[in-house]
Order: C-alpha cells, then sequence, then structure tokens
C-alpha cells in the first residue's frame, strides 16, 4: 500500500441509527484500526444523524444531531451512510451528497427500487460513488459479483429467496402443514414477521429486491413498479401437500428474466410469486429466515449465493464493504464501476411471459372427464406435460371435507411453458366446467432445466 | 458513462490456448459489443501466445505467436491474460507483464500458491492490477466477495469443497458404498479424474486453493508450503458407512481458521483434509463435481457460494470478469484493491491446531474395555464428546471379516477439540491396546458449532 497512502482521514457522516446504524457504528469503533489498514488512511465519523438524540445514548454528544442536511454539506465529510429506510427523507438527502460529490452508501431498498435511475444519474453526473450491496439479500455478497465477477458473462436468470419472513412461513407450513393464518402469527410470536407483515407477505419487498437484480443482471432500468407480485396469503396447505407429492416444495421466488420472443426481440420478465420447486433444486434446501439467489450464465453455469438476508449486524458487514470500497476509491482518486443501462430492454408484461403451471382438480369420478379437461387446455395452446388420476378418498378430498367414498377423483396436471394470460384463463374456464367439482390448488412450476 | 469514454481500445495478449484459452478467445469475439459498453471502450485481442501454432486453426494466424515474452513487450498491450498454468514459464512472464506496467489476469492457482508474495509485490512497486478469481473454484465469485464485499468484517473462518474430482469420489463412495480404489477408476473413465489424478486426489490442488484464501481472508501471506495436507487415497468404505451411521458425510475440505492459543496469541491455521461433516451442513448436499465455499465472519455470520469449481467455460467466464474489472481500471486511469498482508499472523502447525476426531474400534467384548479405552484418551487430555458401544456381531465386524459371534464389539468415540498432535498419539496408543483387535476407522470431525 506504499504508494497509496493519505494523511488526511475519510470522513463519515451516518444517517439513521436504529437496528443497522447501531451495528455500523459497533463496527466502526472495534474495527477502526482493521479499516485504516485496509483503506489506506483513518475512517473518521463525523456525525450521526437522528430524529430523537435522547434515544441514542450509545452515540457520544458531540456527535449527534438532527439536521442531516447540514451534516452532509460540512467540510470534510467524504461518505454518506444512509441506514434511515423509506423514499423521504432519505430521497432528497442522498441526492444532495451525491451532487456535492459525496460518496455514498446505502442499505434502502425501496428507494433503489423507485427512485434507482435518478440516483445513478446523479451519481453519475457527480463522478461519485453509490453503493448498495446491503440492499439485497443482507450480508450475502451478490451485487458486487453481479456487477463485477460476471461482467463478462451473459446472464440469463436470476432467482432468489430475498425475504426472510415469508421463507421462515413457508418452511414452516412445509415442515408442519399447518396453514397460512396460523404460521403467520407463530411467525409474528417469534419476532419473523413484523406486526404489520405486508411489505413482507404481499411481496412488496421482494419486488424492490427484483428491480435492483434484473437491473444490474440486464443492464436495464427497471423499477418496482416494472416487477409483477403475488405474495404469499394465498398459499394454502392444501397447495404445500401438492408441492410434496410432486417431489417440490414452495417458495416465494423473485425471478428475473431474458425472454425472446418469436420474433427474436429480447425482453426482460421480472415478478416475484411463490411456486413450487423441485426439491433437489439448490434452493429447496434453504429453509427459515435464510435467503439465497440462484444466478445462471451462459459461461459460468449456475451459481449459488447463501446467508443471512437480514438482522442488524448482517447488514452492517455488507454497508461496512461497501464503506471500506468507496473509502479506497477516494484514497486512490478515483471512483468504482458505475450502474450502466446500456442494453435498455424492454419490460415483458406477465400475461406474455411464459410460465407453467400445476393445477390439482376434484372431478366427477366418471369417463371422459379428462378428455374435457384436456380439450380446454388445448383450446388455450397450452401443452400438458403430466397428468396424473386417483381415486375418490384422495386426501385432497378429504382435506376439503368432500363426503367420503362420494364419486370423486382427483386430477394433478403440470403444463409445459406456456404465456401466463392462457394458462391463467385455462384455469378460469377449467372452474367453470361441469365436471370440476372444485380446483384444489394452482400454483406456478419453476426449477426445471428449461 | 459519457465522462470515461476513451478513444484508445484495450489491447489484451492472451498466453495459452488450451480449454480455458479457446473459451476466452469464443467469449472475447462473441461479446466483444457487450464487453465494450461494459469497458468504456473496445477490448481488442493484440496476440495469441502458443508453443505449436500449428495445434490452433481456431485462432487467426496473424495473432498467433510463439514468443510470449515479445507479445507482452508489444505496443498496445494493456492487459495479459495468462492460462498457461503451472510455475514455469508463466512466473517470469507475469513478473514481467507487471513490471511493464500490463495489468495481469490469471486462472493459475499454483502459481499463485507458491510464488504469490513476488507477484503482489511486483504489482504493487508497479501499481499494475493482478487479479485471479479464476485460480479458486472457478466460476464461483469469491475472491471479490472476500477481498471487498467482507472488507469491513471479520472472517473467522472459511470452509471449503474446492476440488471437484474428490468431491466426485467421495459422493460417489456415498451413493454407492463402494471403496476408493474401484470408485476412482471410474471417475477416470467418466474424465472426472486426470490420468495422472495425484495432484488432485493427494490435496496438493485444494492446498494451493487453501493458501490463497487464507491469505486473502486473513491478510496474511500463506503459501502451499504453510498448508498441511492429507488426501483421500486412505479414505475406506468403513469410513463411508461410519459417517453415515453418526448422521455425516465425507468431504475433503480446505479449512482456513483464525486460532486464538490460551496466551490470547491469534494464529492462521490452513489445512486440507478429509472430514465428517453433518448432512445437515450447507456443504454436505454440494455433489458431483460442484465446488462451495462455506465463509463465516463475526458480523456476517455464514455464508455460502456454490457452483462450478472447474471447466473451461465456467473458468473463462471468471478470467472475463476480471478483465472486466481490469480494462475498466485502466479506462478509469487507476487500479482496483490490492492485496494486503497487514496482519501477518503467524501460521499455526497442525499439531497445535485444535480438531475433532471420530475413532471407531473393534475391541474385545469383556469388562473393562471401556475404561481402558478412556484411560488412553484422559492420559492425552483429550476430553470425549460422544461414545457409542455395540455388540460383536456389527457391520464393521462383519465389513472386516472378523469371525461371526466372535467375542468382540464395537467402540464408536467423538471426541471434543484438542490439540491435532494429542489427539494422534491418542490413536497410535490405542492401536496398541491388547484390548483393540482392530482399528476400524479415523477421521476427523468439522462442522459443528464451535
Amino acid at each position: 500500500m506504499s504508494r497509496s497512502i493519505r494523511v488526511a482521514p475519510i470522513g463519515v457522516a451516518l444517517l439513521g441509527c436504529g437496528t443497522v446504524g447501531r451495528e455500523v457504528l459497533r463496527l466502526l469503533t472495534e474495527q477502526s484500526a482493521e479499516l485504516a489498514a485496509r483503506v489506506g488512511a483513518a475512517v473518521r465519523l463525523v456525525g450521526v444523524a437522528v430524529r430523537r438524540p435522547r434515544r441514542h445514548p450509545e452515540v457520544p454528544a458531540e456527535l449527534l444531531t438532527t439536521d442531516a442536511a447540514e451534516l452532509i454539506s460540512r467540510d470534510g465529510v467524504d461518505i454518506v451512510i444512509e441506514v434511515i429506510g423509506g423514499i423521504e427523507p432519505a430521497r432528497p438527502l442522498l441526492l444532495a451528497a451525491l451532487r456535492a460529490g459525496r460518496g455514498v452508501v446505502t442499505a434502502n431498498k425501496a428507494l433503489l427500487a423507485e427512485c434507482g435511475p435518478e440516483l445513478y444519474a446523479a451519481a453519475d453526473a457527480a463522478g461519485a460513488d453509490l453503493y448498495f450491496e446491503a440492499a439485497v439479500a443482507g450480508a450475502i455478497p451478490l451485487l458486487r459479483p453481479l456487477r463485477e465477477s460476471l461482467a463478462g458473462d451473459r446472464i440469463t436468470r436470476v432467482t432468489g429467496i430475498v425475504n426472510g419472513t415469508t421463507n421462515f412461513i413457508l418452511s414452516a407450513m412445509d415442515s408442519s402443514g399447518a396453514g397460512y393464518a396460523e404460521t403467520l402469527e407463530e411467525a409474528s410470536r417469534l419476532g419473523y414477521a413484523e406486526a404489520d407483515p405486508t411489505a413482507d407477505v404481499d411481496g412488496y419487498d421482494a419486488a424492490s429486491k427484483a428491480a435492483i437484480l434484473a437491473s444490474l443482471a440486464f443492464h436495464t432500468r427497471v423499477t418496482s413498479a416494472d416487477v409483477y407480485r403475488e405474495g404469499i396469503a394465498e398459499v394454502s396447505a392444501a397447495d404445500i401437500l401438492a408441492a410434496r407429492k410432486l417431489g417440490r416444495t414452495v417458495k416465494l421466488l423473485a425471478i428475473c428474466e431474458r425472454v425472446v420472443d418469436t420474433a427474436g426481440t429480447e425482453w426482460v420478465s421480472a415478478r416475484v410469486y411463490p411456486a413450487m420447486i423441485p426439491r433437489s433444486h439448490p434452493l429447496a434446501t434453504v429453509g427459515g429466515a435464510y435467503n439465497a439467489v440462484f444466478v445462471e450464465a451462459d459461461a459460468a453455469g449456475a451459481l449459488m449465493f447463501y446467508g443471512q438476508g437480514a438482522g442488524g449486524a448482517p447488514t452492517a458487514s455488507a454497508v461496512l464493504g461497501d464503506l471500506v470500497a468507496v473509502a479506497r476509491n477516494r484514497v486512490a482518486g478515483g471512483y468504482g464501476p458505475r450502474e450502466s443501462a446500456y442494453a435498455d430492454l424492454p419490460i415483458r408484461p406477465i400475461g406474455d411471459t411464459p410460465t407453467g403451471y400445476h393445477v390439482s382438480l376434484e372431478v366427477l369420478d366418471r369417463p371422459g372427464v379428462l378428455a374435457q379437461v384436456a380439450r380446454v387446455f388445448a383450446e388455450h395452446e397450452v401443452s400438458i406435460m403430466a397428468v396424473r388420476q386417483t381415486g375418490g378418498t384422495s386426501d385432497y378430498a378429504l382435506l376439503n371435507n368432500a363426503e367420503p367414498g362420494g364419486a370423486g377423483a382427483t386430477l394433478v396436471i403440470v403444463t409445459h411453458l406456456a404465456p401466463d394470460a392462457a394458462l391463467r384463463s385455462t384455469v378460469g374456464k377449467l372452474a367453470g366446467l361441469d365436471v370440476v367439482r372444485d380446483v384444489v390448488s394452482v400454483m406456478r412450476v419453476e426449477g426445471e432445466l428449461r
């Protein structure tokens, strides 16, 4: 490091001091000698902006301020770390920091997914660094590999379990056989779900992360509004059981994919929904509150990244990694690789995106039923990959309180890939058939080799 | 990228054109527009150095040369990619390239593990980039996360399955119950083992990778000579069976660990050996020729990186990722984060390193045997975690052709952590006891929470 020693310390402003901020503060203090060695200059905390200073006895009083904008503008601030979360006031504060040439490190996925292009543009115009490893999958080093390690390859697909709360709930439903409502209740009791779990269980959090991942993987601006989203509230014990019978398990997936249409045009599909994946898929064994992201690229093949997706210390670890990178860039007098959007691919609407479905039906047990059902699929140009018919005393029937020994049978159908809209109308039409007594489970299937 | 467009292309010299080199050439050609967009300048291949030009019809004739040193020295060469492998002539060529200020991208693990310090010093003195993501675990983005993403954290342990050949053999032995020799033969037939498999099965390849990983994780120069090494040739069907009975599986592990002695001094331990790990450990499910590396850090917790560890295309993907990074650094007029060795921790000899052992013994079936065996452990200050005794017709006995119904019993012992030398003398002493008829299996255990 002999050539790059710089006498002036790197000044850091910390915005926010909640669960993550406190851990950042701890690491900054405990690791200060290590950080200095890694950066090539001392790292000095200039101030900590919070709303209620009296609630922060852990921060030296002379560092506390309620005026974040003033803190950012102080002389000697090189890097701004934002761990406030949410859109306002984080957005104007970070834009001001970037415009003033400060490097920015943020863990704010909602802000990046909604206002990413504006922030990237401000960073680019000012020649300032904008790093956000902590925004997706917490401590898992993921954005840097996507942005840098795979920069010479062509990523075709990113499939992630990126929300710990929903993965905890689905893992618990899978092992206990319990329903959604009672499992959510248990997750809340154990601290794995927030008092208002909407952002997690309805897939908003995963959709923000999908937007960020798709932007990086495909060099295209993708915002959360571009991401198709379904949550897990409709996942039933019957769905989980149906998956188990097919050698599958249900996961809430964030999927970012290159889709080529029949005319050869390349699109980006970004979507979040619960889906059945084979139990042999590397993502299937990711249990509890862990996160993992499965990446497929032309030359690299299949890669997986696994770790803790949330929590104060893991998120702070990612923030500190970014801090060291931005600080090193400043010591060297430069900045890191920029975001890029040169590919600028169009976003594929969900209806046109090829997906595969699993459908379980309770049907009347009489000849010709399969033919009627198959005709509905054929009319929608949906091709069937596998079908299985079982007798009327199936556990689907029992689960749904059908009269025992009644004249029913269960039909389980898995389709080939077809446009999602076609699959959806097929299911709608099936529900209306006289011979179909009940649609027991409908769920997309993912994770097969395509 | 508006501020950083540079007119002059980035010139690349390719040294070697074997399995990896051909894939690098293919990606450079097929992805040239993408690469230019990602780098901010065109990437131009200046020449390809090979030993026998006539064997390379895939390379345009005007690019071929047999004089690698001359190619490196040509005007217009910014970056040298080395995929020759081995120490000579790669070492003097890369030193010359670095001294001339060329950026270097290499996949050469043997060279880095043996001569890393010399190369890092040359890169540092010249202010040139030296990148080598492809040297460990092929396409898996691992070095960059260790070096950059976790730069603000404190890594405590790195445990890796980093050799595909041995993992293929051990996975096959685990599923078939077959012995080592016949499984190696099958691996050779299927192309998973080289004609001379020594470097793989004796752990030399894994030891090179352990040296590189330990250097990065602990900011200390570690060379392959510092790595304790045992291969898999001694792993028997009895070992695999013993592991299975303990809910474990056998993997060849590269382990890099911080060890604190009783005086509080911090050491680095780097070692490669087959060990039993719990089947519930994330590494246990890594099968076939896949690689995976499990990283534990103070704040980030447990992380895992998984993917293809070898092969032309996956390795080329990692080389191209490095090429883009080095090229971007040159476009920006700087260079990336350097290696660092500021921690400079001493290397812990294996004898003093705490490990845990599993021992299975065939013993005489009479009172007082357990007491005698336990006394040997106690005399070496080795504490026993678990012991299990089973009757004389155990399958260990059958497997070893002990006379059926003979006066034998099996003792299975798992120890707590103790210095490896103490464990080794314990086992030596046990083998000499009158009451011990046979030492059926001795193997280290890893992967417990410490």
